[in-house]
């Protein structure tokens, strides 16, 4: 037996599959992951080998190496988060999201930070030696809400798509808040002054990591994109190039000292059309499929090592100091969000309402980062006691929050997400306004978000899709692209309940002619003038009274496509 | 910059993205792949990289780990090798694939390491420090055909089913014989006496070792076939499950000093079918791209590898051992495989023919496997002097035969692969036959192939499918299948022809309607009665005759799949 020679990889593949059976076991029982989420669950399971692994061994189990959450578990499922997101309705909030995350941390860290303090002055709790400046580092990674497991609740409760976006994208633009007050006030820990120069530095600072990640991410994106130019005649390794290029970016940001999260979003947003445009069918069903599984796979580890990691001795208690920990993050982050919405409201028609205002606080997840943050600490006299302060905030917010969110979404009614994808109608419609309120912006003169999306739209083809896309010169429309998908959803539909056969043989079938006449030797049949015939007649009546329609738009004359929108409105009646 | 912190992920990430591109740009150029293969230019790739490193550094650049080759390189090449293995050609060869892979492997190991002890003895070579029993080890370790350098070099040349076959499944195999004699000569090596015990022990290794790595893929095969019935729930993991449970049967087998390559191979040939039945048609997909991706890099990156790591200062060059070796490399081959396929061919009516024997002698390519074994031997005097032989028989195989075995297969005129896959009439005679011998074989009481074959189908099908088939109660024959997937693909080519549209509109159009009747509308409209009726016509006039037709089973009454069999061929004249 030789263990040693395969330990490394033979123990991560059973984590791993620790993980896959643990999530197959939990959906043999379809009533569990209803009542409580997946997450709990699988904090659970780990707590449970947790306590195994400490009765075998009497020593603590090892706990979740900071690396390997950064640099291994957390990059997949930010690279989902970030390809799968909706961007329409992330850039229509983008102001709100920046607010929340970037005003909103910096609330909260300095709103918990000081009354932590606080409280260390009351001689009864025996926290005098906890100075501001560790509860400001404390406050500064407690105060951030986690994407992991923010993702993992709201998943399953399916709120509207703006109250997702607003708590989702939150949580994973503040990274960039989080990295740089983090390592500020750990590196104001170590200097024996602070100066004023250095809080003006981190301000600047702030603005160097969040856009910093943004031009790295989407350098890499185009790269990508580009890339994806070229593998034509290698099909097998075009997903290889979304996963490489989008982890690069994460690895670059980080090794800058840049938001890499904030990097492997933008990479991933940036490159998708593109990448999905040049590569094959069947190629993109791999990378969707990969990163799911890869996502879904970390998802399960991360939540199963926090609770195995939660088992152990690195733990100092103190009621009072862990109480008000979760009292202050809760209470800061309910007045942080009623203050910000009150100003976000006044700005817009489409407010918040209060009911939202509540799930967006009580959303407020903490998860793995802010338990790898900690343990990054310096070792000092009270770390043990902030490592148990964030267990038990973790903990709270998962197991509490995250069962009861679930009721609550119930109770309050809270707008749902609507079931059924927006009709083709519909999606013209908002296309036509999009293009109306663009006009009527660029009239005015005012810069608004549909004057900046459609300059976007115009240098994204004019220069970008002929650089970056393999057959530029056919820019197929989101439309004609719909219209491909349904019929080819149609298509498979029809074979798989055997009902293309039906149709091609029933001409022959009736004539009780033994062969079968297929649509093409139909087409042979039929004499050219007759063809010619019937497409006169279906240009004129079916296309004429709609020429007139949706089809506007400011760079492009309308061309080619009516055909298909026409079939594709017909096609959908007749569905 | 924090460059140490990303270094170990970002670097392997840069390799990858290093192989993937040099992979494109050789397929930027069509001419150069289709004269020189692909494993030629990247090792060529390698020996400039390797070059650059030595040259900036001014030392010899890393040289492969053997535990990243053997750990991580090697198994997705041979894991996609098994999974997409043509079973039926293995199988009607395994007695002859068997014979070369063993008795051929130890004749090579033992007919170079005496003759290349005879050339020790010339005292003019002065290589008289070189032992009988290094020699030996060293041909143990050089005799070994490599999967990836055959695999990478018959892709490309197409010759027939059963050559490929051959040479292919004898490199896959050999490794169960390479692992016992390399660490059985090592051992010796290290023993101050043998006995005759340690030979025979020998002997029964080879047993365990290649019979165990059967035992220990077969046991996670089926295992992952039996998880594969509960994932209907989170389709999104199911692909996992055939990559972790391969690479655990390929990781215990090692950990047990038995035949990874065997186990591996024998996992995925055993769940296939199963996990295939199992998983949906997208994750089907997904674990398709994914291995062919995987291995596809792997193999990429073995070469590249392979070339940086021939440059440096750790070889001793004399000319005598390295030229003989090279001789010896190739003349023992071809004579064993002249005296094997004599005997062979004694007992079979389907003879190789001597071009064939040619090819299989003259593609005994040699690869990494060789080049990390030299470089695990304990440290001696001469290892630099084996490193530098092994270098050079790679090198020799890959670039001079590897590049001359396509013009030598067209001028030869070696029988190629057909290009067409076999029509439905051929693959039910082939299906038909098979179940006429093996019931010639079971009256006449001969236990052959075909005997065994109908057993094992009968176990699979009475006991097997029920504990492993999600839905064991209506096992599809793979005639229906293939008649869906055909059915699948056509309606896709039909919907991205646009001619679906067509067909369903064109009733409507001929008779100036301006809307489209779909079938189900067109059934719907139908009288029941029309309808019984022309159901009476089909049953009469299209099944009856052929009713009587190919369909026996010794287990199973002809049932329901007639009607299906009947559509495919119709649909296939149609076509």
């Amino acid at each position: 037996l030789d263990y040693q020679h395969v330990q490394v990889p033979f123990e991560i593949t059973l984590w791993i599959m620790l993980a896959s059976l643990a999530k197959i076991g939990f959906h043999l029982y379809n009533k569990l992951p209803s009542v409580v989420p997946e997450s709990c669950l699988l904090i659970f399971v780990g707590l449970i080998m947790g306590g195994i692994i400490y009765g075998l061994n009497d020593r603590s189990p090892p706990v979740m190496d900071t690396d390997i959450f950064f640099l291994y578990l957390l990059p997949p499922i930010v690279l989902d988060a970030g390809y799968f997101m909706p961007s329409r309705p992330f850039f229509e909030n983008i102001g709100t999201i920046l607010l929340y995350a970037v005003v909103g941390t910096i609330w909260n860290v300095f709103g918990i930070g000081f009354s932590l303090y606080g409280i260390c002055q009351v001689k009864a709790f025996r926290l005098q030696d906890v100075s501001l400046l560790h509860n400001l580092l404390f406050g500064s990674l407690i105060a951030a809400v986690d994407p992991v497991a923010v993702l993992a609740v709201f998943e399953e409760i399916h709120v509207n798509e703006k109250l997702h976006i607003l708590v989702f994208g939150e949580s994973l633009l503040n990274d960039a808040v989080t990295v740089v007050l983090y390592k500020l006030f750990r590196s104001f820990c170590e200097m024996p002054t602070i100066k004023s120069v250095d809080v003006f530095a981190g301000v600047g600072k702030f603005f160097v990591v969040g856009l910093g990640g943004v031009l790295v991410g989407l350098t890499f994106g185009m790269t990508a994109a580009f890339t994806t130019r070229f593998t034509k005649d290698i099909r097998v390794i075009e997903p290889l190039f979304v996963f490489l290029y989008s982890y690069l970016s994460y690895l670059t940001a980080e090794m800058f000292h840049l938001s890499g999260i904030v990097a492997i979003i933008a990479c991933a947003m940036g490159m998708k059309r593109y990448v999905e445009a040049n590569i094959s069918l069947k190629s993109h069903t791999t990378v969707k499929y990969f990163m799911k599984m890869w996502s879904s796979v970390s998802d399960t580890l991360i939540f199963i090592f926090l609770g195995v990691s939660t088992i152990g001795e690195n733990h100092e208690w103190n009621w009072p100091y862990i109480c008000f920990t979760v009292i202050f993050c809760l209470v800061w982050r309910a007045l942080g969000v009623l203050v910000l919405t009150f100003f976000v409201n006044r700005f817009h028609v489409n407010t918040i309402t209060s009911k939202d205002q509540f799930i967006i606080a009580y959303g407020g997840l903490r998860g793995a980062i802010c338990f790898s943050l900690v343990f990054l600490l310096p070792d000092f006299r009270r770390k043990k006691l902030f490592i148990a302060a964030t267990t038990v905030v973790i903990l709270f917010t998962v197991f509490v929050q995250g069962m009861t969110i679930r009721p609550l979404v119930d109770l309050l009614a809270v707008k749902r997400k609507r079931e059924s994808a927006p009709t083709v109608g519909e999606q013209i419609h908002i296309r036509f306004l999009d293009h109306l309120l663009a006009g009527i912006e660029d009239i005015s003169g005012h810069w608004g978000q549909y004057y900046w999306k459609d300059k976007l739209e115009y240098f994204n083809s004019k220069y970008l899709q002929k650089l970056l896309l393999r057959e530029y010169d056919q820019p197929k429309s989101s439309i004609v692209l719909l219209y491909e998908k349904l019929e080819r959803k149609h298509a498979i539909e029809l074979a798989e309940a055997g009902q293309l056969g039906h149709t091609l043989s029933h001409p022959s079938l009736l004539n009780n002619d033994r062969t079968v006449v297929t649509e093409k030797k139909l087409e042979d049949a039929l004499d050219p003038d007759v063809l010619e015939n019937i497409q006169e007649i279906l240009a004129r009546n079916l296309y004429r009274i709609r020429r007139t329609g949706p089809a506007y738009s400011r760079h492009t004359l309308p061309g080619e496509t009516e055909p298909a929108k026409e079939i594709l409105i017909l096609r959908h009646k007749s569905l």
